[in-house]
């Protein structure tokens, strides 16, 4: 098998990049190690930022998102028992976010691909990514109980933390970063129409608290929880009991509460592989960083990555320069350092941890007040929020 | 001995005060347990917000600044030997700062409370406050070898970190905040002009470093050091070297060398007394709150408790309302915690920790490149410089 560019992943970012390739008219096939039901079910992010939402428009895949997706003009901050509005559009000059859960973007990718694209093989499992140095690198894969090799132009690896692309790159010449925090996320998924028409993100002496949404009848809630909780030792009731006191509020603020079909733990982690590009192998998305959820970056990071290779290679294509392409990882890691300062900023600004001092407590709360006092620390966030620019 | 505000301390907040009450007509007395000699050799702080210097105009003690002092309309960032200018007036809408030596602002309020002011007793050791909570506080102090009594109608306790007024306020009423710092600042005292004409705040991987001034002909310069460091361990040629090595920049910058004139190892610390005020004492200054030095707020954050409190008598003289005088601990508070806010992060942005990960300095990186490309976190960053408004 031959092609252009070779996927590893159908996660959001391999199957955005394909599509988007395929706008160019460059050949790919994706290679995912899963089944499709598997990849449309996977519950994951669910906030697109603009120049996200953007890319699905331009790979064609923004038609059920323009109609069914939220979008929301802002984030209200809860602390103290107060309330303060966060609004995008007027702090950023016009910008919002998306709420569209990624399945459901992964589900219209996945049509639009096996519509119209080119090769989208589920149940195929890269093992390894070779000659990735040479101009003829490889994707050696199984598929329906045959090792098979993909060769291709370029490959992209697109498959996550535990994915075997990165492997390629020999280890003497990568960085890796990190930071892990002593916190996670218990997040449920609630058959409630949502307490609040926007994200509410609460700092309280108990934990942070999230309150999200997948759609108006589905409601989606987060509770910061120490690390290596098992979500199954949270019954549903103690789950809401936790979730009112934290979004607790002085006004007549009520939390609605509603059969909760989904529940698990999520951990925390920052995490920088550099470089993101070794010959003619790139990196993209969670196989290169991964952020914590707050903040919601992950997913924008992962769009970001793949709106880069598909311009730097069709600037190649077009105009036989491979500039962009060799500027591929210091461009994407320049808003990969960006995002995992937004979100370790707002990590810490918004969850207790386990050993936080009384002054501590003191400066998070100072930081929200000069949040919700200056209207340049404010619109800092709206603009970190609402993300930054590709490119 | 009888006086409406007793004003224990010498220091800036001390001295600002007896000369902003002198000018609303109201009578105090100012016990220093100190010599004059003492009192206006100390080194300190030298950057005046632009509130601190109204008020001095307002004290009638700004004629030599005004004359003196250096008007400053920005800062430099340096790091990854980059230099960024933050212009204060544009981002702030006209505020800057005036480098003014402390010292040289005591020299002149000293002078004018001796010659027109109520008494200022030097060698006056304030020994305890009394009856701080009825209408009728006292200090007793030691003055010329014999105890005394001076009876008030309130008492302000300038008398810095290790002062007796604090000791005043029952321990099961306050809550102390803290947080101290593996490093300090090592400063020295040069004959020779700046090397720059505004301060350079530099990030570098071996360690924080300043270039300050006290006038054109003299430089002040500090050096992170490691916590507990003997300032005679570092030789005036080491220190010159290591100063040259952290301001190292890409252009031909250069800086000049000059005698060393003093040196000396400042501790850093955050830390904060609540409340401010118990029934007819009032702290002010260090006495209630310490920051590190980073980002010059502890003059200015005692010059704005000072012109808090005697806002607020003259409100209870002409109004015969304690609205003001009652919520004054909470009026400084709140300042006071973006002052330690402020000075947190201008510290943790600037200094290397002993265990800084490489994840930690490619954070202080991106948060230092988010400073200067995007206009609301530098315009945040220039407002904190220049001061959060008083009262």
């Amino acid at each position: 098998m031959r092609t252009t560019v070779g996927i590893i992943g159908a996660g959001p970012a391999g199957l955005l990049l394909a599509r988007l390739l395929h706008s160019a008219g460059i050949d790919a096939v994706v290679l995912e190690s899963r089944d499709r039901a598997y990849v449309e079910r996977r519950q994951r992010a669910g906030i697109l930022e603009q120049g996200t939402a953007d890319a699905l428009r331009a790979a064609g895949a923004g038609e059920r998102m323009d109609r069914e997706g939220l979008r929301h003009d802002g984030i209200e901050l809860r602390f103290d028992r107060r309330r303060h509005r966060v609004d995008f559009p007027a702090l950023t000059g016009g910008r919002s976010v998306m709420v569209y859960a990624q399945t459901e973007m992964c589900k219209d990718l996945i049509a639009l691909q096996l519509e119209e694209g080119g090769p989208l093989l589920f149940e195929a499992e890269a093992l390894a990514v070779e000659d990735a140095d040479t101009d003829a690198p490889r994707i050696r894969f199984r598929h329906e109980g045959h090792e098979d090799v993909l060769e291709c132009a370029y490959v992209v690896g697109c498959d996550g933390f535990w994915g075997v692309a990165r492997q390629a790159i020999p280890a003497g010449l990568t960085r890796v970063f990190e930071r892990t925090y002593p916190f996670g996320w218990l997040g449920v998924l609630a058959d409630v129409p949502p307490s609040h028409d926007e994200l509410v993100y609460a700092r309280h002496d108990r934990g942070f608290a999230l309150l999200s949404m997948r759609s108006p009848a589905v409601s989606r809630l987060y509770l910061q929880v120490p690390d290596g909780t098992d979500a199954g030792q949270w019954g549903d009731e103690a789950i809401w009991d936790e979730l009112e006191r934290r979004f607790e509020t002085a006004d007549d603020w009520r939390l609605a509460r509603g059969p909760i079909t989904q529940k698990s733990v999520t951990p925390m982690r920052s995490w920088v592989h550099e470089p993101m590009r070794h010959g003619r192998l790139f990196l993209a998305g969670d196989a290169a960083h991964i952020v914590p959820p707050t903040g919601a970056k992950g997913l924008n990071l992962a769009a970001g990555d793949v709106v880069t290779f598909a311009r730097a290679l069709t600037h190649q294509r077009d105009t036989g320069s491979s500039e962009l392409l060799d500027a591929y990882s210091q461009t994407c890691l320049r808003r990969v350092w960006q995002a995992e300062r937004f979100s370790y900023d707002m990590t810490t600004l918004l969850h207790r941890a386990p050993g936080a001092t009384p002054f501590d407590d003191r400066l998070q709360l100072a930081r929200l007040e000069r949040i919700t006092s200056s209207r340049a620390a404010e619109t800092d966030l709206a603009e970190g929020y609402t993300g930054f620019p590709l490119g």
